[in-house]
């Protein structure tokens, strides 16, 4: 078993990775809890609900289950809404515990329901996709969607535990462990060049679902965002680095209607613009945009941005969170593995917006 | 002017307690606010919106205006979706500062939008309610209600500071005077024997509003609710005796329906029926019992519990929050200014709830 420790002025916890995992939920209950809620959705349930439920309840404590419905579209109030119908159905009280099972989507939205019911109970992480393993399951960042803006509604909200069992992924589609993959390299290229270039070695293993390469990538990926989150928990100043892509890659999934691309799949394609955008403003070399582009080729996730227009990209960039007092901020790479957050010269900004409006060369 | 300072681990702010203080808002704005957002309901607006907009926009920074519903009945996720709609249709970013300005409904609702808007921006409370001056705006619990309970939904998130002007106390009805002066004298029962004496003896000049007298009640108020809040902020011990009354209370106000009983009102009878309890359990003497129900009359709230029937009575009081694992649990004074949060035995409970059953004797 891998722990990776998590310290931030909101909660310590301990991160922790291991095959079969699943089986072991109920280590991560304390006991005093009251009571547990099991939330998932019916696609992982189908997998890993009977499991889960097990581990808990060997607890000797009360198990509710609670099912939302399955996708980022039901990423809002509403079903937001039905953990609290649960909760308060079944008269769970502050020292209840929820228990997260599935992708970021549910992460995300029972944090939020455990940040805000009765103002706040205790809440454990069991990601099951890639994505929310190696990013969304780890730091406290909570949301739901609004209609006008992704994420735009949450709180920052530590959990007790994150729990995550590396063989539920192979039940994930290829398509998801690309698009988490996007979010494993995207710490290299950020903060840990080394990093960068043993994903490079080792795409091909990572893509097989390699145990060991597996084990590493997420270890690897939980301490550099635990390093980054320890240092900056409300994104007031470094936090801000692992929005690297995002900007772009935001722009994409709500210009192409969310759920056309993944999330990580536009973060890719993100980053290779943002990579491209870091050449024209910081010097990144030529070559080091070449191996952006290909790693992120490699991993299975699309390089070509999609062609919004010049006034869709921009209209959507400016909705986003890094608007600060109307100027435009980007995360941006002087080499790789290092990366700084600053505003950019609209010229440049529009001559990397311009390919997207060109086919692809394979 | 006299200032109260709140010092919590989630913020230290100031009190400010002034006659026309509405005309200086803008000192609470800081300099770097990206904008501001004053949110009001119909009901306040039509007396105060255009004097609090124009102190704002003295700051010289841009002020939108967000209106909601008035009334308890408009206190959830719908109404709360206004204030969302209001900042992201306006790109408010995480540097905008939300204003609240009217009573409890429209402080607890805009400080979990402030909480939850892009998960943190900063806000300031303009309280216009007697409650809301001397509690509500004060120690930083926000919420909303779910149709399964009241306040089940919220966080707890301090606002940067806290405006008070008592003058627009002239334009409340008088039954919500009274039901401010509930929580009033709820400081003393708990907390400040002093203080409740002073009460007794101020009891006519309060419900006058007497500028020396109301300034005098706000400012012990909330250095008592301050002091309780800077003890324990979560509500994890101390701050639980701030809840004297309202286990009865609440239930009232759910059994009879949200809006017929005001909030003070249902607490004032709630602390009638508490010190009753506590002359079972605790030894409070009969002529305490006797105080207590004399100035809840004398401010003018009722003293008489509507008769819900005890299956109802348990009912509503179990879905409370101070239920845990099962237990119920109620603060108790062994004597004027002291109070003990405890389990009692079901006997004495019945005892009480059995005198709502009886037609009060004028
Ligand atoms: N909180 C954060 O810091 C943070 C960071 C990044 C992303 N996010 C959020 O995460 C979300 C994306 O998360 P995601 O990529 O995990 O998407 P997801 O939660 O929608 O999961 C993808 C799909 O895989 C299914 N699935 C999950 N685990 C499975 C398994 N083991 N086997 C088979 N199917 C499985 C899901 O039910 C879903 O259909 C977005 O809403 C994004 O905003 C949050
Ligand atoms: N957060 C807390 O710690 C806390 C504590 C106590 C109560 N509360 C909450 O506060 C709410 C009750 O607050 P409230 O009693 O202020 O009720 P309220 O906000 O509904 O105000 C009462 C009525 O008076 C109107 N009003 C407000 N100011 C006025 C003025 N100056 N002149 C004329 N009319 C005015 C309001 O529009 C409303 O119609 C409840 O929802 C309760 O849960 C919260
Ligand atoms: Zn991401
Ligand atoms: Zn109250």
């Amino acid at each position: 078993m891998t722990t990776v420790q998590v310290n931030t002025p909101g909660g310590a916890y301990p991160i922790q990775i291991e095959a079969k995992r699943l089986d072991k939920l109920g280590q991560s209950i304390p006991d005093d809890a009251t009571a547990i809620a099991l939330v998932s959705n019916g696609t992982v349930a189908a997998h890993y609900r009977e499991r889960a439920a097990a581990a808990l309840a060997a607890t000797g404590k009360r198990v509710v289950y609670i099912e939302l419905p399955d996708g980022e579209a039901h990423k809002d109030w509403q079903t937001l809404n039905l953990i609290f119908d649960g909760l308060l159905q079944n008269r769970l009280d502050r020292k209840a515990v929820l228990v997260a099972l599935g992708g970021g989507v549910i992460g995300d939205m029972v944090g939020f329901a455990a940040a805000s019911y009765m103002r706040g109970i205790r809440f454990v992480q069991v990601p099951t996709t890639l994505l929310a393993q190696v990013d969304s399951s780890v730091g406290g960042k909570t949301a739901i969607n609004h209609p006008l803006g992704k994420n735009m509604v949450g709180a920052f909200y530590q959990p007790i535990a994150v729990e995550i069992d590396i063989d539920v992924l192979s039940t994930l589609p290829a398509r998801e462990i690309s698009a988490g993959l996007a979010e494993v390299i995207k710490y290299g290229l950020i903060i840990d060049a080394d990093f960068f270039a043993w994903c490079e070695q080792n795409v091909q293993a990572l893509r097989a679902l390699d145990r060991q390469a597996v084990t590493y990538a997420i270890q690897r990926s939980c301490e550099l965002k635990a390093y980054v989150v320890s240092q900056d928990e409300r994104e007031s100043g470094l936090r801000a680095i692992l929005n690297f892509g995002h900007t772009f890659g935001h722009a994409i999934e709500s210009g192409l209607g969310y759920g056309v691309w993944l999330h990580g799949e536009a973060v890719g394609c993100g980053m290779v613009q943002a990579a491209e955008l870091s050449a024209l403003t910081h010097g990144l070399s030529a070559e080091s945009v070449a191996r952006v582009r290909a790693l992120v080729q490699a991993i299975g996730c699309p390089v070509q941005a999609p062609d919004l227009g010049e006034a869709q990209w921009l209209d959507h960039m400016q909705v986003d969170k890094k608007t600060e007092g109307g100027q435009l901020r980007f995360v941006l790479l002087p080499v790789i593995g290092k990366a700084q957050c600053e505003g950019v010269p609209s010229d440049a900004l529009r001559q990397v917006l311009a390919k997207a409006a060109v086919p692809v060369q394979a």
